[in-house]
């Protein structure tokens, strides 16, 4: 068989966190109790009003393709949902529809990059992102990050690494795999020194409402935002719509022409019912309902972070958003996947290791996300099991 | 500004289509009578058991990310549906559910295409097909077709334009914009031809099911099919699920883990919502329900084509399949987009100058589609049009 494959295909590191919950798939059908702390998604399912507007607008017969930028009525709301949220003023000319926020940082990437250009990105960060970025043959220049900076990217280390072949730095506030934020301050002045540079940067706010402790932010609230700031979300986690794949970007006007040409090729438009469903999400007493979910994922983090400290265990940051807790356990293994394949097979607690997110320090490092109510129980097993191990 | 745009991004040619269906939705604004016929999508929404399936399983709580590769369920059925309908030996392991057949076409490409490789397709064809292989910094390598063979590629026109920088050839069958086949026997010799070279054929069945006057049929139908052999398909056409955005690859062993690891990376999964509504739209019921569709789709194109000859238009092929006529109109003018312009203009017809889809003859055709039920009306117009133009 000499069927080619293609190099970029090829070199594409699998994800991890997909090996692992195949592992607790199998374990659990043959009757092992699992606790799933891997994937990156809320557990709880969309709202009973996302539902009933898709249905409402499938029986009126409104299932066809909509324009490759997306409903009228969605990005007009969504611009209203910026204004009264987050005091920003936002066109709803510059809110592009995508099917996940998925497809937006690819249509995103696909519109500024050329071959060789160079993206900045921490690590760890979210690994489709260097995935992205390599299928265009871009370089990914991935800066190594800890708690000194929560982290995340700073204009300290934006100067250091500073080079004219960047065309693109992205950062994400709150962040996975770490949860953590960047200070708004902070982005501004990052935001300012890229557009000195003619550089792009993309700010994924994909984890914006699951913020704690304090008000969640957007970054085009700020008063004369430079046309170099792109923003991408989604419906997937603080709506709680993974599975209806939606998302958008907030994009500066000069690139809205080429992205819709770009989304009439790659995917034509969003999912239909979805963008129907999006519409009643975005609606007051949905919004009251979301709260309340935030306000369970943000007990369940404090219950997390005890229940780690209290089981002796040394956490560096207080994650102030997302639903991860990202742990150094280089004190007991420097093989994070080895970790994580032995912690599942002994005590039944699915975890993520940090080889998903970086190289550089990925194997010190595992990700626990909060998507399950048994959080004591989880610390538990893997407080006895770490015991086991020779720290 | 000098905030750069990508090479790539800024060469994507805009949609004729989209431009013609601004106009026409502009001019029906301000009361002007327009008769559609310039979509590509059936003008029936989908049934109604999609909408209830999809509706049962978000009230069950499925509204999560689903396996990259999909549903199992969904991939399982559909094994069996190529099994009782096209005498078809397929392994639900070899199909992938995506979103939409966008996402497949462009996944495929990706897993073979290395920047400069060739991909040999007809002209005129699907313009998707030529921005995700210059998106990937391939070739595309147009061979112009006509009426001689049905303005679809054959064995001699590969052998004629044969060379080992060919990666890939793509074809479709019903195609986009002619509607017109490729007999299973030509396929066959085809992918015979490429296999020999270690070259893939794609094969874009996404109008499979909207064939008339015979019977529908898959390549995959095929004894000791070469394994360079990738089919195409999507729940948009004669499933009537345009908006839904589903499709899925049926595509060789060797490809499925690569496919899989791309699809985790570009779009996570396919829209939950839908993968539950195209279980239900393979039942029984539903089919005999598109069946009765699919005689409409044939009733109109007899319609259609008589009227055009009734007019005194001269129609070289008869399509035998999707929703598209094919029409070449060089003896009143030699640029179709001006033409579609003021027959719009004059006439409220909307339909798709031939540009949309080729450059060597594009300008000499434009393309009908049949998602109307007003066919002897708009031919009318549109001779009444043609009879003001010199010819
Ligand atoms: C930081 C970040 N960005 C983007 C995404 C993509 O999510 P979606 O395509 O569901 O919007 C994810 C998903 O986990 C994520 O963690
Ligand atoms: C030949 C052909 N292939 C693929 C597609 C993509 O359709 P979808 O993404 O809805 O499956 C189309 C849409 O018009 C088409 O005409």
């Amino acid at each position: 068989m000499t069927l080619p494959i293609s190099r970029t295909a090829e070199q594409i590191a699998p994800f991890r966190v997909m090996k692992i919950l195949g592992q607790a798939k199998t374990l659990e059908a043959e009757g092992k109790d699992i606790i799933h702390m891997e994937i990156g998604e809320p557990d709880f399912p969309s709202l009973a009003c996302v539902h009933r507007a898709a249905m409402k607008a499938a029986e009126q017969g409104l299932t066809h393709y909509t324009p490759t930028l997306g409903l009228p009525s969605l990005r007009k709301k969504l611009a209203q949902f910026y204004r009264s949220f987050y005091h920003a003023k936002v066109a709803a000319s510059n809110i592009i529809i995508t099917p996940g926020s998925s497809s937006a940082l690819q249509l995103v990437l696909t519109a500024i990059l050329n071959p060789s250009d160079q993206v900045l990105m921490a690590d760890p960060t979210y690994p489709c992102n260097r995935q992205f970025v390599e299928l265009l043959h871009g370089k990914v220049k991935a800066v190594p990050v800890d708690a000194d900076t929560q982290y995340q990217l700073s204009l300290k280390l934006l100067e250091q690494h500073w080079s004219k072949e960047i065309k693109a730095v992205m950062v994400a506030s709150p962040a996975n795999p770490t949860g953590t934020l960047i200070e708004q301050d902070a982005l501004h002045d990052m935001a300012q020194f890229l557009s000195e540079r003619d550089c792009y940067l993309i700010v994924d706010e994909i984890y914006q409402g699951l913020v704690y402790d304090r008000p969640a932010e957007s970054i085009l609230a700020q008063r004369d935002l430079p046309d170099n700031v792109i923003v991408i979300n989604s419906f997937s986690k603080f709506f709680g719509m993974t599975g209806w794949r939606l998302g958008w970007t907030v994009a500066p006007t000069h690139l809205v022409d080429v992205l819709d040409r770009l989304g009439q090729n790659l995917y034509l438009s969003a999912p239909t019912p979805s963008q129907y469903g999006a519409l009643a999400v975005l609606e007051e007493d949905a919004l009251t309902e979301l709260e309340q979910r935030r306000q369970i994922f943000q007990q369940r983090r404090d219950r997390l972070h005890s229940a780690m400290q209290q089981a002796g265990f040394n956490l560096k940051t207080l994650p102030q958003g997302a639903f991860y807790l990202y742990w150094d356990i280089s004190q007991w293994s420097r093989d994070s996947e080895q970790f994580c394949a032995d912690l599942l097979q002994a005590t039944g607690v699915a975890i993520t290791p940090g080889t998903d997110f970086g190289s550089s320090q990925g194997n010190h490092y595992v990700r626990l996300a909060y998507t399950s109510e048994r959080i004591e129980e989880a610390v538990e097993r893997i407080q006895a099991f770490v015991r086991t191990l020779h720290a």
